[in-house]
């Protein structure tokens, strides 16, 4: 029997802002600090022990890992950071301000782009300084993998190989595995534990700062799930 | 040309209350969270930019490594913690002040287990509740790597494995690599790295929050080492 637990990062700097981030590497606010050490204590208190850990690259999900760890005095387990659990990329978006955005493209288009499963943000160009190819953390990406923009189905694409090569086989080993990371890269593994369609996947909200765990029997098919 | 940087954690709790701390898993004070954060900073300001990070099970390390990295801006590094990065485990003196120590066996004894490369404090029984083999952490470890006690030498006999197997393929593979870890687990690295031998290596004084940085040749031979 193996544990899955999904952690989404709390609020962010520009959440306040209220600007796309994506892969913008911006840090967690106060608030957002509190709810990571609210979700430590929460995990301490329920007796689960993650024996694993995985993040991605971007600071927000490493500090909420980081920090819940601390609350639940397990700092030393172990940690793979992986890009491919980074944020969705949300192409030429980022950095705007979401009412700016929808003042200038329409609240219809804004809504779509937010909220479509396969629709894309319109796309960066590779010299704007916001491509990640820029970037020496994703140095080792090929040009397949450097994303100008993905829709919710691009960042699937993305997380599947990281589950099937690294988080699965960490259940198999370690057996509760923590997975501090962000809105739509959980989206992602959560519509692969318990099956959801691309057309539901949307409509699910997945709560910050509430770990949710999944029970895994031996073929790591969910049988049972909750908020703690 | 790889290099390593190492990086010895600042003022812990237990130095400020004159303890024998060795394998407790006591944390840093705000002091020692100051000082990795300036160690961090140097590291920036030097221009060098770790590309892996090692650091050991204990938080005071932990910690330190995640303030410095927080500190470059260089969150998303990968990370290995290994124990046998551990700090020297003390034994029996253990969570002891260190005056009443001397008042009790003398200070020429205290000296001498403090001091001398292959003199072992008095060992632990493995029913205490401080032998290692009782913390979840160390679960893993089989009767022969659970120290009761260690002396420099056997600790350095349990880091030159970590060095082998782990930290000189990370300098091959990344080029620049940082050790964040305690003053005896750096002293065995130090010696390694520099041929120091065993009468020489205890007035090595490693300080904290200095970050000393070795430029390695292809084989990995020291051409030339400072502090940050």
């Amino acid at each position: 029997m193996g544990k899955i637990i999904l952690l989404r990062h709390g609020q962010s700097e520009w959440n306040l802002e209220n600007r796309f981030t994506g892969w913008t590497d911006v840090d967690l606010t106060d608030k957002g600090r509190e709810e990571a050490r609210a979700a430590g204590l929460k995990i301490k208190e329920s007796g689960l022990e993650p024996r694993y850990y995985f993040t991605s690259y971007l600071k927000r999900a490493i500090h909420t890992l980081q920090i819940a760890a601390e609350a639940m005095d397990r700092e030393w387990v172990p940690v793979t950071k992986d890009w491919h659990l980074n944020e969705r990329h949300y192409g030429a978006l980022q950095g705007l301000n979401k009412a700016d955005t929808a003042k200038k493209y329409g609240d219809r288009q804004v809504h779509i782009w937010r909220r479509s499963y396969d629709v894309e943000p319109p796309a960066l160009t590779a010299d704007d300084p916001r491509f990640p190819g820029h970037d020496p953390r994703y140095a080792s990406l090929s040009d397949d993998e450097l994303p100008l923009t993905e829709s919710l189905k691009t960042t699937i694409g993305r997380v599947r190989p990281c589950w099937e090569e690294f988080i699965a086989p960490a259940i198999r080993l370690y057996d509760t595995v923590l997975v501090a990371a962000h809105g739509n890269s959980l989206r992602a593994l959560a519509m692969m534990l318990l099956h959801i369609t691309p057309d539901k996947i949307m409509s699910v909200e997945i709560p910050t700062g509430a770990p949710w765990v999944f029970d895994l029997d031996p073929r790591l098919t969910v049988t049972a799930s909750r908020y703690l």
